[in-house]
């Protein structure tokens, strides 16, 4: 195959990002969200809440880092946060996905892009770290807007999702700060139990 | 409303692009796909295919504008390429939509963006031709992915498919060039109808 061809089967292959279910619902809670759709709003949130990042991030880098931070899972699924299990064989599952999904593309882009990746799961840039913030966050404001659809369906406890989002004022403070004051309304409630 | 919590207000309509379903069928035929989706493939091709433009292109304004270019579609819903009476609307409806859903936005961002909208519609500069190009060319790659099911529902005819990519090649001629030999071999095949 020729490099013109290869990008083409790679673009294809992720259209199987429509297939893969998360396990939040989208904001009407009429059914749970995809992973395009979700790479597609942290995108968005990329450059309209730029501002907010702790240091000031290259926007372009950040939108191809949330546009391609879930494509792994086409081979690994999509682990859902609270899944022990899951978890525990997550690593190993997504770096072999790594390996086979970016390298559809041609050399000088599976590099490139595969270390994208790894630089979305070291967290160690600040690109990185607001990448993982705006991960972090759109899934809290989606189960929100739901009435808390997924938070109960799985009984997410609070020492839960602080765990969670431990990390997430490392990308941006500010947005932290509302994302915190919607997680305590939602314990007040008891959409997200305080056990 | 504060600043942020305009721009939070936005990124939650936003969420309604997951809702407009299009006419397009994702690859493997299933279902079809929607706004949110179909703007995510396009930032995603909007950087691996960037080396095709027929001259260089600002990437990060190409991507802003292929994620942005249907939110008017959340007011003005989906008008398919093939139906003549929508199509008559369509400017009015899309137009009158761009004035609510930009200005959810800080008045800065609402101008920006709304801007980034009329310049893909005007196609004028390089990045809107290449951004219209790719429009163009996804749909053309999930069709023959599909087995042409959305061009066999809508009896797509010759003269409307090169019609409606009169102006693709002015974004890439490399990319038209291809996309040129699958419509011709839909022809062959009867995919597309040749009057």
């Amino acid at each position: 195959m020729d490099r013109f061809e290869q990008q083409i089967a790679f673009i294809l292959e992720m259209d199987k990002m429509k297939s893969i279910q998360r396990q939040t619902y989208i904001a009407n809670g009429s059914r749970k969200e995809n992973d395009a759709e979700h790479s597609w709003h942290l995108g968005l949130m990329a450059f309209i809440l730029e501002e907010y990042a702790n240091e000031q991030v290259d926007v372009l880098r950040t939108m191809k880092m949330v546009m391609l931070h879930d494509v792994i899972e086409i081979d690994a699924g999509d682990t859902y946060a609270y899944d022990l299990t899951g978890n525990e064989t997550k690593n190993v599952r997504e770096v072999a996905a790594a390996n086979r999904i970016f390298h559809l593309l041609p050399d000088d882009q599976a590099i490139e892009y595969r270390a994208l990746w790894d630089e979305f799961e070291a967290m160690e840039t600040m690109e990185s770290k607001f990448a993982n913030t705006l991960d972090k966050v759109q899934p809290v404001l989606l189960n929100n807007a739901s009435g808390a659809k997924s938070w109960q369906e799985h009984e997410v406890k609070k020492s839960q999702i602080m765990g969670r989002n431990a990390r997430t004022p490392e990308g941006s403070e500010q947005i932290w700060k509302y994302i915190k004051s919607i997680i305590d309304e939602n314990i007040k409630s008891g959409n997200i139990k305080d056990e």
